[in-house]
């Protein structure tokens, strides 16, 4: 493949700077012009250029002003929830998703449909998509106008060709699909990208990606997942397959996982691998009999929590820990972060069971330079991240055909 | 950790463009102001500024003018060899190894010592490390004044807090050790990195880093670990500690690595890792006896190759391969690179043979966004590339001081 230098530019440094202006707002949610100087590093006279454009585009407002006794008048200003709303849509395997925002990141109101994992056909997700999206509008009265962009996030969705409109997700054998379909359902400014990149998008604008400049954010689900984050850059990879975390070797020749391989990650700490070492242990528990993924994980939760725990659940929970640590060490190892967030829906449940005896797995077996400080912590960026994410990417994009950002967006159709 | 925004400037993006074109004429050996513009994608405008910049610094020079019938007169540039030299030093486990080259980066002569490797006291390295570089100095008549800059890698070096100029090297227990004594030994200007980070500096200027914007390279030796590239930028983690894949797990509680940990890469695909394979296939081969790694590593080469093969020894590298693709998946499922190169001396005896088969076991082995398009390549930087990657970061700290470039480096004394 020949090099395309993807040069930066000095309009590149302006929109880093009026990011960190925004996440600076975001954070403080009322803030001043010096204290966004001293949270950013920027010079006032910068801030000032900034955040006077933010105010033009109606991103943030000024709240109100403070006149002293001595010196000139102080404003404040915030986020404007008022300026609009984004979408975000998380497409996972058996339901979507779709969950609204105003434009200071407040979330306005859900809706969330069924899917049959079994039906893959672009024209059926898409069907599917547009009667979430349609409901949500519908439910959030004369929403529709004020919408300034939908981001949808597709499972493994890989980047295609620079430019192109097509999509590849090789978990649904879509190699190259065309999604004009959608972009007419749709009907609004539209940007896609995968689950790991929203997550993270997530927890760079709402969570330690505030304050921690080199993150990984490990999703635990079904399936599992990690976003990284280096330098402040999201890692998307040649093919914006990076992070892909789950299906890397905890166990050579180990487990069957669904992906077909084995030993993978995620046959241990995914969910249905959690059930696995359950029954593995007590094959005849109450537990092992649990159908539903998300019964399970809560049932296991409360069986493992409290001063007279169920024996085999707190070995469940001590084992998955186990592996968890020992899985991130690979991650830290290679990747060195000085932070590792856990998100999806087995943190909410049991996150807090195994963070110590994850992070003390994670400090033993990582590398003694990359390990030693590293942080392990349940992530503050509560609910779905992964919609919350894509709202955000939606937000950007907009900020982006504003002619705030440079940001590159992967595929906006 | 507060953050501390490491904010980007025009003058960034200056030295970007300077280290484009450098390694373009590096690439081209001879070429021409347009070629130059073409490769890089620069302007034409910018190309004749920075050739000018580069030519007054005498790191390049125009090497002849060719007079056509028609137009102007066309010069051709190539790197200046005779601006000075660069000396390039491998401080390895059993021995110090110090290379020098011209400012073409043309080796001209190196110097090894042997290192006990149970001596790790910093006065006993330093006094190793001058020694060596007294008698290549001494070898290179006439020398001293002439070099430009030493780079020294430490095996496992981290870094400290910026601007502290103490090291730290977890496997000799050096916490914080101060080199002022190393300073004033080596009498010129000095930077330090770890190996990892030296190899993917030598990738990135002669070899495969030249037309790959996310690649990763593999030493392969004692001890194995990966230098990581993604978009043109070297991955050093929150500590300097990043690509620490040897230490990464293959097998969850596997053989027991050097490092006191279980199931490593490294007890796989090291060459301590390849013999003990060939020990647990074969425990009465006649290689199963051979003491020396280097002479171990060059006989099995020789025996597993050709048209009839030692069974023991052709099993030992088909399983060592099956290691080493799975290992190499994992890393290609979390960072995604376009390519993988391998390096080190069991690269140079063993790599032909052993590529095809990890290829295969790596593309099955990596998630399918992933593995489908990724390269698996011996590199053609030949040679020490952590002695040849610690004279080229010399250079760049030599530019970084002539204010040509602005790359950090991360520990200068």
């Amino acid at each position: 493949m020949s090099k395309i230098p993807q040069r930066r530019t000095s309009r590149d440094i302006r929109s880093d700077s009026r990011l960190e202006v925004l996440h600076a707002v975001l954070s403080a949610r009322e803030t001043t012009r010096s204290a966004i100087a001293q949270a950013t590093g920027l010079s006032a006279a910068t801030v000032v250029t900034i955040v006077g454009e933010l105010i033009d585009e109606g991103i943030i407002a000024e709240t109100k002003v403070t006149i002293g006794r001595v010196g000139r008048p102080t404003a404040t200003v915030g986020m404007n929830s008022d300026r609009g709303r984004v979408v975000g849509i998380d497409v996972a395997e058996t339901y979507v998703r779709a969950v609204m925002f105003d434009t200071a990141l407040n979330r306005i109101g859900y809706v969330e449909g069924a899917r049959d994992e079994h039906v893959l056909d672009p024209d059926s997700i898409v069907d599917g998509i547009g009667a979430v999206l349609d409901r949500l509008l519908a439910q959030e009265d004369g929403a529709r106008e004020r919408v300034l962009g939908v981001g949808l996030s597709l499972p493994g969705l890989v980047q295609g060709p620079r430019g192109v409109a097509a999509v590849v997700v090789p978990n649904w054998e879509w190699r190259s699909v065309e999604l004009d379909h959608l972009r007419e359902r749709v009907g609004l400014p539209l940007v896609i990208d995968n689950p790991l990149k929203a997550m993270v998008a997530a927890e760079l604008w709402l969570g330690r990606g505030r304050s921690a400049s080199s993150m990984v954010t490990v999703n635990l689900g079904t399936g599992v997942g990690a976003g990284i984050v280096l330098e402040g850059t999201v890692l998307r990879g040649a093919t914006n397959s990076a992070g892909e975390w789950g299906h890397s070797l905890l166990m050579l020749d180990g487990r069957l996982c669904r992906c077909g391989r084995r030993g993978c990650v995620e046959a241990y700490v995914g969910v249905p691998g959690i059930h696995q070492t359950l029954r593995e242990l007590a094959p005849r528990h109450p537990l092992a009999e649990v159908e539903l993924q998300a019964d399970f994980i809560t049932s296991l939760a409360k069986a493992a929590a409290g001063p007279d725990p169920d024996p085999a659940a707190r070995d469940t929970v001590a084992r998955t820990a186990y592996y968890l640590g020992s899985a991130l060490a690979d991650l830290v190892a290679v990747v060195n972060p000085e932070v590792v967030t856990l998100t999806g829906w087995t943190t909410w449940a049991l996150g807090d069971q195994l963070v110590p005896e994850a992070l003390e797995r994670l400090r033993t077996e990582s590398p003694a330079g990359a390990g030693g400080s590293v942080q392990l912590e349940v992530s503050t960026v509560g609910g779905n991240s992964v919609a919350t994410g894509m709202a955000i990417t939606a937000l950007e994009r907009f900020l982006v055909d504003a002619g705030l950002l440079t940001t590159r967006i992967p595929v906006a159709l």
